[in-house]
């Protein structure tokens, strides 16, 4: 089988062939500058392709994806229809998310940021916390990655609730549905994670009413996408001193501007988008086996829905 | 029944008088220091008691030790030897560990203190780590706290290996036992947390022999003993980069004196001896009811071996 790979820095192109070459000794892996016969190429892994890159392979079986999402494929004007779009996900992604969460849970309940700023002045201050069965911890978005992370928030013994648009079951966590259960999920709930879908229904949701619903020195983590958030609200919480801290992954733009006051706000920890983010090698090892397996079988649990877009 | 306490702080005492007589109502509870006639105290709650405090109660029936270790009381030369010693445990204790241990872990583990760096240089800068089952932490003593604390980073997803002096079973865990198989277990554990009772044996254990057996850029967490770690021989390890970064949060001499090279170390986290401070309520709690369940049989599951050391 011939793989054609294409990222958009040449050098991080030779270094992913390298990669390939050596998770599947016996295919022809290749970068898509050197493919001199564009009928032999089997396979494309893409990040980011120019308009027409892909068009050229006649005879693709399937397109990847190195990354989950499929947007920057199905942004090229002349992608042929119908060639399977394969994402790079696997169980990584939701055991990543889940590290993020309970690292970061356990941060604001156990007050790390105030007990650096302890250490910084030399000061033995011990800060001493409800125990985590005290603890409400509340999950919005019960989809793979919700779900998990409420599940291990609950091992490491918090009180968990979750809040999601369908009804869902899961061991350890008090399940809340829908607008009409909306306040009795957040009235309480001390520390809140929001790990919902973006549509037009939750775009927005982290806004002041919300915010307001919320017991007084709550923490909200938000690494689901930028636009689920009013940034001047979380600011005027902060502000009222209602909302304790803030921990965001994710911004309106990409990267978060120099500019943005959230950089060196003392109440708000920024990380680059990195809450799910795979290391190349487990992605060159989840397309090797996803391909592995498109080959053999025809298709692989990673084929996106194109028409969903994700 | 007569109960003496004595906790440094003569603030404390009294506090702690007042806590237990609220909860013992039909007992007598005394600051050691007000004692007239030591031949009447049946019970002495102590932390750090001075040497000889606790030989002047001839009658005592046991001691009490607020918190897990005994060690504390252990070093006092005059401590009439047969008299037991009831540690103070509960689920809380165990419950806030595990907490400490997931936290401080997952903050190595995704290279917090650096990303927090990034933070305050306004650097868009992705750390990007192997996930967790490709991590392997180890923990040092399988009691109750580390079982409970290799127990939970399994569930995180970690890939965990527990060494003790005894053979343990843990689900999950990979268990390793004695001195014939401590090389085996330090052999790529790249983040290790020491949760060992203070043993003559133990005493030490952390120093350049054993950080040279971890792999380089590994991660050292001690929430045992101060005595447990040779301070000189992590600095060194630290400054020539085999280890990378240390989270402590016991010492030597505690509190850590302001001169203590620990508090400004770039790659160092210092914290007050809080990994798992319970609340002094519940702390209470659990020592009344002990009390009372010694007092009626004789005996209570958390009392200590003397012996052994813990």
């Amino acid at each position: 089988m011939t793989v054609a790979i294409y990222l958009p820095s040449q050098s991080n192109t030779d270094w992913w062939v390298t990669l390939m070459q050596g998770l599947l000794p016996d295919w022809d892996i290749t970068s898509m500058a050197s493919v001199t016969d564009p009928a032999t190429v089997d396979y494309a892994v893409v990040w980011q392709p120019r308009t027409g890159d892909i068009a050229k392979f006649e005879n693709l079986k399937a397109i990847v994806s190195v990354g989950a999402g499929i947007d920057h494929v199905l942004a090229d004007p002349e992608l042929p229809q119908g060639v399977p779009i394969i994402r790079t996900v696997g169980k990584d992604l939701t055991q990543r998310m889940q590290e993020y969460v309970a690292l970061h849970v356990l941060r604001h309940h156990r007050d790390m940021p105030r007990q650096l700023q302890a250490q910084a002045e030399k000061d033995w201050h011990s800060i001493v916390v409800p125990v985590a069965p005290r603890r409400t911890v509340g999950v919005m978005g019960l989809g793979n990655l919700g779900a998990a992370s409420a599940r291990v928030l609950a091992q490491i013994g918090f009180s968990v609730r979750g809040w999601s648009k369908s009804p869902k079951s899961i061991d350890g966590v008090e399940t809340f549905t829908g607008d009409s259960e909306l306040d009795e999920f957040l009235d309480g709930c001390e520390i809140l994670v929001n790990l919902l879908p973006l549509t037009p229904a939750t775009r927005g949701i982290l806004n002041a009413e919300l915010f307001a619903k919320l017991p007084k020195d709550a923490c909200v983590i938000n690494c689901a996408r930028g636009q689920h958030l009013v940034d001047d609200d979380l600011l005027a919480a902060l502000e009222s001193g209602h909302v304790k801290q803030a921990t965001l992954d994710v911004f309106h733009q990409e990267p978060l501007p120099p500019s943005h006051t959230f950089w060196d706000h003392p109440a708000i920890t920024v990380t680059p988008h990195i809450s799910s983010r795979i290391d190349a090698e487990t992605g060159g090892r989840l397309i090797a086996e996803n391909l592995k397996i498109f080959d053999a079988t025809g298709t692989c649990p990673d084929v996106a829905d194109a028409a969903r877009g994700y």
